[in-house]
């Protein structure tokens, strides 16, 4: 298919010999577009297919003319996946579960960007969502919050992967959470105007997105339950204060996050903390100032930056990143490289 | 010096016969340029003239030509405010201080934009920003949130008009005040770039500030003393948590508080709670949905939205004001009305 | 119905004893929403009703909270209409005429916002737009740029409210026109999201309208036929090259005109020849330096620059407008004060 | 200085062994500081220095936290440049020439990105720019548009980035310039804010720069004789009226070209004619619709869309680029690769 596709221009770099062959599935919407193209000039996967629901037929790039992706979006049809080894899922939630176990019966690994394997407690699950149509599915899941659970991914049959803001979030209190100093926490969220998707409404058209800082879902963010769950995998089982607002930004998202810890802190032992703690990662990095979103835009790092206010004991917690990339796409590739036992930041840097 | 002057075109409203002469010194920045085209369509008062420590000899409107003021920026001289009546003055704090001295030895009556007379304490001032320059006036000032303290405005010598920060967060934590209800707050507000006013830097750079959401002064933000002040007259002494952020709209600000309250409050409470204490202010609405901050640009108004979250048990209380209006210089001219008993509402609607 | 509604809050101005009653008809589009806005703070009109042909029964201020209009969205009724004087028809072209139609029978004035009556031949009005519903009433129509026909706008029946595009061009064109100066011309105008009105797709959504610049309607654009009648009407029957373009701004539209002039003009000449055409127009502005679009943001003033090029012996001409309000809504506005005979600026500064 | 620096993280890839060493001079403003980043991570250079002429012992990446380039500015002296065999030299006018010649006695091959050595007639230069502080190294300067004088790039001594306007210019017109088709001419340019570079003023302040479109420079901005003269060695020698605005953008330019041809010209000849011309063009793409500047945000490419109006006989060319990349700083690597006979994609996909 690449082969027959009439190339517009430029940006694909040629993949390796006996690169895994993976298809996008979902590839219109924000996440499968940007999972497309950078599937496409990874050098270690063929990326074989793109598939929607709406516009087959097209080339991706005619939706997306920046992301040069010349392939033709197709149904995503059984009989066309033969030899195609994994696939990224970009369905909404209860609309994935369904097409991941049309895959697995295929053999395929997949990373599923919906919330429907999210959770661990499908009680949980079914409370905020509702019934959850592959619960058996579950067991073979893996939560895709690469720094986490990088080694259950390594063999991990479907990767969950993880919502924008727990992203931000979790990264930024994990630290605490391990050693145990989270007390009262309270979330607060912005986000770009791309975090709404490619839905055409008030909350993305420039005339009400523009000029305009608007909170929504107070008290009901389908986020918080996947926030409390991963600090509880951590030791810090409690409830967390989570809201989320957007701002007429495209990409973007910080997650500040205000710690009434279990016990004083001082400003040396939080810095140390944070920095033990992600010495090694690729795609984090612990920030000498409070970081912008612009410092994150368009990559698959989170940066950030903790303090200790003495005027009120608590710790602030800033942590930035692009929700379309690290907080969606980018980390769906990162998690693929990391399945693969590819370098974790081929196809990223 | 209004019939002197060559005016570009249209705007200007003629005022009534004996209306109060008013001058706004610091008239190049942006909450001063704005304070003069209010007061340059205001019925009730003249606005006598403009001055600044640069510029001078240029028309108003050279430098904003979007406020069309086509009076010449003068210096500040004492012999041009004979038979001047008020002044909005618009400096920096320690700088104001003197200049308000002035203005009070020729019988003016002042709003000051600054911080100089907004804290009731000189030791909380002097601990945030250094030697008062003026304590002896502190007395014969009044903190100008309207809405809070109007009675004492009426007959003010000195108006501190508030800061953006404060006059969003105190206008919608103070119903939890006074009724007794606040615990443990946390206040996450976010502004638009006017608030760093006419600074040319990476703050205020579009390349800098677009597609950015920019946290700023963490742990350290001089409006937290002024929250905390207000809050304790109104019964609620305690530290308050607060963090500013800075994302890419010109004119906006929310304010996002987050309170532990004394005891639980049922929704139908919070909802009655606001409704009264905001029934009659012809500035504060009581919203029915989350504000957004384009609901109240180059307005007056402060909309606010208060909410029970029973997940966590805390209440949630969003505050939308434009910074730049209702945060400074409306509230200021609000303030001029209040002064001289015109009709509160008169040249802001 | 006024009185009726349950106010959302603050500014509705009283209107006069006697005011003409108006009704805006498909005031849930941007146009009608803003005009909407406009009337119901007139003291010279009593915004009667407004309709929609969707979201019936719900308070305008609920689909345009920063309007504050709390009138209930009605459906068009005949019966509804007794009383009324007058009516802005905000509807689509081709749907305009057909209410218009209705709206005359019951004896109303109509400004409409639509194409319908903009074109004074019948056959250029097909060419572009396909068969015309009601062209028996094109007799009755006067094109409402206010300062090129005010006086036929007096008693005028139906007011074709120019386009943004033409209003900007002719009027900065206009003086060149009558000059006879007009050789060939090219018309490059660059305008903001609300352009596109409440439609919902890639053209507005802030993810790709946002950090774009984008030409639209290449060699195809229906306001040339337009700005060509109207030049041909000040003696330059000329074709006219047009192009759009949307820029990431809420409002604002520039038109940058290049004009080779039919002689050649000194810098003097050309500066005396706009100063005298405009020295009368409350909303016109011959500027001292090139505008940008933010001097007239949210107001009906339409700035305009003009400068000859020696280089190239060219004439550059640069018309800033607020697409929103001069170049639909505000101008509708003060089309109804001229043809009621208000101050023509009552109720737009 | 690499191995020594302390690196914040990520983002650097290892350059090959043999790699030609390249130093940034001015990497301190917006065009400097993206020609590091692009060669931080190039394969084929060695980024050893980046100098400036403030900000001196800061690592890059505190000033520019988004590029991530942990090299300190150091001041430029000749002693640390032995072994160094090229530079970017990213200067204002007048001061980048005397770098240059120190440059070049060192040996050291340049890219200049100031205007310096753009325009081969001495005339032309001091007409628009004064004196010329090294008239003698005229004659080692190759202009450096890469499609158009790619063979003599190959061995220049000093290659003289283009203009970013002229870039978007030329490439759309060269064309029908070659074609003997260029009679009038008229270019419309929109840029983004960063193409005012770091300059901290009104141009540059959201506050001035959001909601506007402002013209600037009418009838007489310095790139004008830059495309004259490239055009003019294409065969097309005559006057361009040239006209810029500023558009509330970061990063995209939008040149809208307006020409009456020397011949009528069909639609179908006119497609083949820019077809034909870019057909092996790595960075050029003809595109089947007008091109969006965001189409190429962050990346080399220049995308052209050419119309036939048959309504005036004139022919539209939309030529987009970004003005930072394309038309500054990843053209200056893409120069860097032909000087060193890298493939000239290299970097930059």
């Amino acid at each position: 298919m690449r082969g027959a596709a009439e190339r517009f221009r430029g940006g694909a770099q040629p993949f390796r010999e006996g690169a895994p062959r993976v298809v996008v599935a979902g590839a219109t919407g924000f996440a499968g577009a940007l999972a497309a193209q950078l599937l496409w000039r990874h050098p270690g996967f063929e990326l074989f297919a793109v598939t929607g629901r709406s516009d087959t037929g097209r080339p991706l790039e005619a939706l997306y003319p920046r992301y040069r992706v010349p392939l033709e979006v197709e149904e995503l049809e059984a009989s066309r996946l033969e030899g195609v080894d994994a696939a990224i899922v970009a369905y909404p939630h209860a609309a994935a579960a369904p097409t991941v176990a049309v895959l697995r019966e295929l053999g395929m690994r997949v990373v599923d960007l919906s919330a429907d394997f999210r959770l661990a407690s499908l009680a949980t699950y079914e409370r905020w969502y509702g019934p959850h149509p592959r619960p058996e599915l579950l067991d073979e899941a893996v939560y895709g919050l690469t720094e986490l659970h990088r080694a259950q991914i390594v063999g991990a049959a479907i990767v969950a992967n993880p919502g924008c803001y727990p992203t931000a979030a979790v990264l930024g209190l994990a630290p605490l959470a391990r050693a145990g100093l989270l007390g009262d926490v309270v979330v607060y969220a912005k986000q770009g105007i791309s975090g709404a998707g490619r839905a055409f409404d008030e909350t993305t058209h420039l005339s009400f997105a523009g000029e305009n800082i608007l909170p929504y879902k107070v008290a009901e963010h389908r986020h918080t339950p996947e926030i409390e769950e991963q600090l509880a995998l951590l030791g810090a089982d409690l409830p967390v204060q989570f809201q989320a607002h957007l701002v007429p930004v495209d990409q973007g998202e910080l997650a500040s996050c205000y710690v009434t810890p279990t016990r004083a802190i001082a400003a040396g032992e939080l810095a140390e903390l944070y920095r033990e703690a992600y010495r090694d990662e690729p795609f984090v990095e612990v920030a000498p100032a409070p970081p912008g979103t612009r410092e994150v835009f368009a990559t698959n790092f989170c940066r950030i930056y903790a303090a200790a206010d003495e005027h009120t004991g608590k710790v602030v917690v800033l942590s930035a990143i692009d929700n379309l990339w690290k907080g969606t796409s980018s980390q769906a590739v990162q998690n693929l490289n990391v399945m693969y036992s590819l370098p974790e930041t081929e196809g990223l840097l």
